[in-house]
C-alpha cells in the first residue's frame, strides 16, 4: 500500500475526504476516513467512513441503501486529503439532497438560499423515528 | 452575519473549505478558514484561509498572483464544511498543477499516477530559493 504510506492522518488517525459524483461533477459531501476504513474502502469499492461523532465505522449508504461505488481516488499535494470520485445511489444528504452543500450565501452572506430540490423526505430514507 | 452562526467551527476555531473552479467542476484544493478569514473572504471577494501550520493568515495568490474570485459559497447540511466555487487565476496548487488534487491510485493503491500536466514549475511562481 505505497500510496496510505504517502498519506498524512492528522493526531486522531483522521482525513478528510471529499466525495465528488464523477459523472456531474457535483461535489456531494465531506467524511471523515481513517486507515482502516480507506482499506476497506479499497478493498470493497463502496466508500466507508470514520464516524467521529459516533466513534465507529460506517458504510455509507448501509442504512439507506444510498451506497457509493468508487470510480476514482486522488489524493493532495500535501497527503492530508483525498478526492473520490463516485457514482452514487440515491441522495449523498442524508437530509434528502442529492449534495449535502444543498444551500448557498446571498447578500454577502446576509442570507441563504437552497440551491436544489429535496429529492427525498428523509423518513422516506431512514423511516419514521 | 446569519449564516456564519449557522456554521460550526472546531475546537481549533477552524472550518474546512473546498475550493471549487466553478468553470470545469474541478476541485483544486481544501484549505482551512477561522472566521475572521471567512470574514475577509466575503468583504474581499478573494479567497483568505488560515495556515494552521505558520498559524497565519494567508490570501490564495498572495505571492504567486495565482489569486480566487469566490462566485459562490455554500455550506454542507452538518454546518461543518464549506464548498466555495471560484474563478482561479493561473495554477491552484503550489507544485504547478491546476489542481492539488493531481495524483490518482491505481492497481487498487498499489501505485500512483499522475492525471493532468504540470502547468508550471515552482520556481517559476515563487522564484528560485
Amino acid at each position: 500500500m505505497i500510496f496510505i504510506d504517502q498519506l498524512k492522518f492528522d493526531a486522531n488517525g483522521l482525513i478528510p475526504a471529499i466525495i465528488q459524483e464523477q459523472k456531474s461533477g457535483r461535489v456531494l459531501m465531506m467524511a471523515w476516513m481513517n486507515r482502516a476504513s480507506l482499506e476497506r474502502t479499497l478493498a470493497t469499492g463502496k466508500t466507508h467512513f470514520w464516524s467521529r461523532s459516533r466513534q465507529k465505522f460506517w458504510m455509507k449508504g448501509e442504512t439507506s441503501g444510498h451506497t457509493q461505488s468508487v470510480k476514482d481516488i486522488a489524493f493532495d499535494c500535501d497527503g492530508d486529503t483525498l478526492l473520490i470520485q463516485v457514482e452514487q445511489i440515491g441522495a449523498a444528504c442524508h437530509e434528502g439532497y442529492q449534495s449535502c452543500f444543498f444551500r448557498s450565501i446571498q447578500d454577502g452572506g446576509a442570507s441563504v438560499k437552497s440551491t436544489e430540490p429535496r429529492l427525498l423526505q428523509p423518513e422516506q430514507i431512514y423511516g419514521k423515528k
